[in-house]
């Protein structure tokens, strides 16, 4: 079995946003050699989420509408959480959108369907923040 | 190390329902000869997803509750995603509950509890959609 | 390539709460001598979670706060589910936090961020459950 360790470091110009990935995973994918296996990525911040969904601007938009209605940000007072911090609601929002993914390896390729796109949620940005990228197999 | 790959092919005969995955992933289990590792089933589809619940029916319909009360279909043109689209709901409802699930393999079979049975959850039907099932280990 | 498995037996003293499991999961992993490989932890019943976020009680007060405002305990008589069951806002709540984590194994230690914990997320408690560690890798 082989194993292929690689961080991606990220820092997202505004508190929140998405970015994808997906070019950055195949290149580590390629990187590694493994041709069959499980790959998985993960936030290494748990204010922020690796999840798997569709690369249209117009979602992304609302992906931040349905955010802020199931956990806002504001007002910061609101959370337990943001006696020192204010950034409760970004924990919350992560929970929702998951913290990575496991993707199968096949051919020495993400095995995907015609639409899936990794992306990075960020939901406290303004800061470097890392991803791991750990791939499993021969 | 030993892979092992299969996809199922899904028509969901309305938008949204939920079908229990859980024999057709034993069977490719039972195919693939492993004995010990990690099986990941995923949906291929954004718009679908693959989760560990109960297999009853009442629960079921809280689900659909539940999702329509976070992600609500209607009207369609509350979402941006919705220009040419009507299914940002549904790429919603599938962030809530996720893209799919890793399960251990032991003694060749699906490590559960009691109660645990995978559902392929389709959040915007009618036509063909795929399951992803990869397992590696020996 | 090398698999391990450990059972944790947990019993909450209240319905609902949150238990840090990553001292039990760096001793499985520590047990098991695995080095490089991928590590699997999840609740074996469907009413509870095993996530990846902050230590800190004031969160875990706004997890409570945040679940009972998507999916309600109360008034049971809401769900489908609870014919016979009380616990459908539980199976609910699971969902949004996730039924388990996977997790990289680097030089024999879980590969976390700096925030990094695994915690039990007990949704309908006052029983005894089973949480499942499974570490494949060389």
């Amino acid at each position: 079995m082989k194993s292929f360790r690689k961080e991606l470091v990220i820092h997202y110009p505004r508190r929140r946003g998405y970015l994808n990935l997906t070019p950055q995973v195949e290149a580590a994918l390629a990187e590694s050699g493994i041709r069959e296996g499980l790959l998985l990525c993960n936030a290494m911040h748990i204010t922020a989420s690796v999840f798997i969904n569709d690369d249209e601007a117009g979602l992304h938009s609302d992906f931040e509408e349905f955010l802020e209605r199931l956990a806002p940000e504001l007002p910061h007072e609101q959370y337990h959480h943001n006696g020192f911090e204010d950034n409760a609601d970004a924990h919350l929002k992560r929970q929702i959108m998951g913290r990575g993914v496991v993707v199968a390896v096949t051919d020495g390729k993400l095995d995907f369907g015609p639409w899936e796109q990794i992306f990075y949620g960020e939901f406290d940005g303004l800061r470097n923040k890392r991803v791991l990228i750990k791939i499993i197999g021969d």
